[in-house]
């Protein structure tokens, strides 16, 4: 029962506060012999990393990983290998800037968990949000680049995840108009060119209003074999549910239709079945089209994996907002510091590693308890 | 890591499939010295028992629970009380009608586990949906209720938890009408009672056409101590949305504001603060009330806490549909048996439990880990 | 967390107390397909069953076992099959004369777990030592029976786990005249049939004196493949010697040489290796054989994997004793009520069943981890 | 469920391999408020730092901790403070002379875990032996002084922990002779001065022949109060058991009389109990002291802890030992490197450790679920 770590099989516990020395994790329980080189989970680093737009905070952190543990490499192995030891990653904390956050030490900035860090704590590490900040996200994203090696191994590649945001603040996308091949080529991971360019605007306007704005974000894996999973409280919706939820000011997750199946009638929802013509299974939806989310009953179907998470508008803003001191005094924040307008964007590389860290940990489940012992 | 069980400290572990002879469970890690009578249990479980009204599956369970284990009582105790040892619950199966589903055993139901639980594990306990059934959560209600007493004892009587379904189908209540001190009066837990009223020509209407509705729940929980919960990946809402995305047919759940948040600006959404006149502390909201559900940073802050989740329309329906069958042939299922035709009826005073569970895990995460020891 | 939960991947939780109205257990992660009738887990029941003998407590208990879920048959399965979902397995108790024990609720029985009971939980079940009776481990003789069976189906019937009682009090057997294919055929587990006839001597004569005896036991399993077991913290005699050490009144184990270990030199200890003829390894014994008892590194050698644990006399003795009331006044305590005389000798069953249970999880785990991946 | 990580509450996880560049672990579950300084913990990280004496090995390494995250320090704290995050520590490594190792890549040392690691993930990290380095335990000393800090806050400076070498091969102390406030006079932890001259020359012997020795440990906690601990699977006994045999080359554990109890009647084992004259409790043996170890029924009787632990003779010799290669050829190996010719003497402070992990862990378990609540 561990507060820092997560998942099961693959487990990732991470340390280290905004303003420490630095940051890390260590993923354990990853199968030998997968290849492992800094290089690739730097790649996935550099797609959350501060100060790629003005759209991002504009810390300078070059957020490079190091490996120290769990891989090895010699003459034999083609390369670095883990070893079905420990992985260590450690990022050092370059642009700390400590000094922009001593005004707040005694303020409990609104929306923010400095008011319940010390209720629960009695005190707290203040510098940048401390243990609460979002720098912690970086090391998923690095735990994620290793989840998805084993899933590459496990299933030869057939397996993607993809994450987009959809809707930054009142402005969503029209599912129509999305090509989610284009995500990479806005600073909103947005599926929609046109819809990049308009909120570029709107977030600007936040920005010199000193406002912030929420975001959708959606995430999905295609080629996820049927079958993976597990029934009651291991459920890999509810797994997907907690690990979004874990997110930085993250208010909502759902799978498939979500909420709005809530508002359907049974002939509308579920999708139906056909045979594929090989013997197998084909979903045929006579309504929407995968309401289910590629889930039932906790386990995979087949069909692609649908999860969109809700992220509040960043809660430190220029505008000043009324609040109280640790002494309980009336004061007043302006939560100066360099921050993201819109914590949505850099959030969409995290919900992706979420969904490789659960993905690879089920994969590792289902190993254990499926597929070998069959009924007469 | 069980997937049947649930909690850390306080941990529930359920058994039993919905045609065997009895379901059951064993909630570990309750504290010692707790009054629980059967009779305390018995009357959460008849808030979810079957054939209460017309709205709920006809199959007739009286759903008496035993305790056969971890309780005590001598001249000495004033009641039985609970040892500190695991607390064994069971209810025996009575009306179980098996044929009711031999001819499903072949086919695939849209929208259910069927298929799932053959592609995880190559065959199923297909009478009644076996262990996929909803009647799995008789336990959780059940365990719910020791949870309640260890909240009442712990926090003598202060934290009050209610659930209520807001809405059903496209029918959502108007907030402003809401009373929840009526959400016994109606087969619905529907706080507006008007509402109510015509949700039971709705559902009626439903039933008729072998339709079924979706449902929206909110589970709310006062009184509950700032502090609470945990950072990262022990946080009080990752471990709410895990909890409730269990409760079969879940698809969505949302903190506070939830999926209103996303769509919010930073001057909207978050909560003030100002000095409660005791040396403490009381939030401000300058916009939409309690945006953040009362948890911050996964921490409670004192606030109610505040979640929803969504239901999806009962897939047994007497509307065939296109199905395969186990043999990959096609096929059209119409489920007969005796169903819910809004399940998310019956979830209510499931969400309720988990909400419980949860509290009561976290209850105990904070006795081990703070409150003993202050800085200088 | 749970203090009633043995194991990681195959999970046993027992419930229950000495006379309450029953005993069980939940066996959560069996993988599915596994025949499963009572008949066979009556068997292993049937060896550790009170009053077979003499030399065990009188108490008549038939412990007849009851499967209530996570097993299902129809006309295809070929008899009753695991189907992946939790194992519960139940107990009545039939025999418990409460009264046996009315006189001791208020005194601390020495060497019994009365008193630390009271000190940790503040009151106790002490009709029958409750939760800290050795009943409990009737449970794990069951779960233990699942547990072979998992080995019986993964490694084709290769794994072969045998227990012995090799000591009793200051009578050991002479290791040369061992011969393990009696162990049946005498009360004692004692592979030495002579030295059983000896023992029935030495045991009636302390049964008469009002005393008992300790005992010390063997476990070994042969055919268990080299690899099994983790590094560090998961290490297979970490487990073990956790194992061994739940078991009631074991105060010590150890792995091969043992203690004798600490005795030897380099030169003396450890096996050397040599080819197997096939491409493989085998070992090549210097000194005393298979010091390392089957594990290195934590990790199975592919040697037998030897345990032996110390078991302690009974400490529920007719000779008075000296202790306390509950109110701190000094007393004398005169067990009567049914007891073993050497409760070593139904230890072994259950000793047997643990290494079972501990080498199903590992099997689990180890087909999670390992086994796909491998460098190029 | 993390082969790398111990404990439940107060969870540490190790990585790192010998001869990578760094080793390190991170605690979690330590609660905020304790003091911790780097020097407090490197003061018994100097007690096993390799090259102290001529008995242990002479790698040079000076094994310098660098905290670097969850502790703080500002103007008001007193010095730095552990925030309730997670503390992660790291050990550079410095001495690592790689090339001592080249010439057994391919080669199986006897008595090592090279064959298992290999049977298990396919291949190994072979310099130093990796993973299965004694290395490691820096790690679980370092640990195991925060383990120290939190039994000290807690238990106000009243729980000591003490641990001595008690045997070195065949030549063990005599109980009577035994000083344990001279333990940290001479290179052994030897509680006997006389004897540990007389070791002196011994092992010198040893090690001049090529050869090494075995060793008996023995770790006490002393002021532990009764009631910490639980019953079945959570012993105090068994954590303690799986503790001490997780450490590198641990053969056997007992607690008490271990053992030797085994060869005891009832009437000569268990302690009596008699008044303590202040409504309490005390202990009154009528044989040998504490034949329990300060444990019944799991929970702590108030008592002295008292474990034992035999450790095998290091397995890296200069005699050379039959072997095999990775490609299944005989060979010959002889193991250069430095190593410790009794690798029990830097043992002994990692038992100490492992005792206080044990410790801590259980005393935030107590906490979390004794001590409120009581019967009327």
């Amino acid at each position: 029962m561990s507060h820092n770590s997560f998942g099961h099989l693959f487990r990732v516990t991470t340390w280290g506060e905004s303003h420490g020395p630095a940051i890390g994790c260590v993923v354990d329980g990853c199968p030998p012999g997968i290849r492992l080189e800094e290089s690739y989970i730097q790649a996935r680093l550099d797609q959350r990393r501060p100060g790629t737009s003005k759209f991002v905070t504009q810390r300078q952190e070059p957020d490079q990983v190091k490996i120290l543990s769990g891989v090895f490499e010699d003459d034999r192995t083609d390369g670095p290998r883990t070893t079905g030891t420990p992985i260590s990653l450690m990022i050092e904390n370059v642009d700390q800037r400590s000094k922009d956050y001593s005004d707040i030490r005694d303020k409990y900035r609104p929306g923010h968990a400095d008011y319940t860090y010390d209720a629960k704590y009695g005190f707290r590490d203040y510098r940048g949000g401390g243990r609460s900040s979002a720098r912690e996200t970086a090391m998923r994203v690095a735990a994620g680049a290793v989840a998805e090696r084993v899933l590459e191994e496990l299933y030869q590649d057939t397996v993607k995840i993809e994450a987009a945001m959809i809707g930054m603040g009142p402005h969503t996308i029209d599912p129509a108009r999305a090509d989610w091949s284009t995500v990479g080529d806005n600073p909103f991971w947005c599926p929609d060119p046109e819809a990049a360019q308009h909120w570029a605007l709107r977030l600007e306007e936040a920005r010199k209003d000193g406002n912030s704005l929420g975001a959708l974000i959606e995430v999905r894996a295609s080629g996820v074999p049927a079958g993976l999973g597990a029934p009651i409280y291991g459920k890999m919706d509810s797994d997907l549910a907690a690990a979004m939820m874990t997110i930085n000011a993250s208010k909502g997750v759902e799978i498939g239709a979500g909420f709005g199946a809530s508002r359907l009638s049974g002939t509308e929802n579920a999708d139906g079945m056909k045979p594929d013509g090989n013997g197998g299974v084909m979903f045929d939806p006579q309504g929407p089209e995968n309401t289910n989310g590629g889930i039932l009953g906790g386990i995979t179907s087949g069909q692609d994996i649908v999860v969109r998470l809700a992220i509040k508008p960043t809660s430190s803003i220029l505008t000043p907002r009324k609040s109280v001191t640790r002494d309980g005094e009336e004061t007043e924040v302006v939560t100066k510091g360099r921050h993201d307008p819109c914590v949505g964007i850099r959030g969409v590389p995290v919900a992706r590693a979420m969904m490789a860290l659960v993905l690879a940990d089920h994969a590792l489940r289902h190993r254990a308890q499926t597929g070998l012992l069959r009924p007469a």
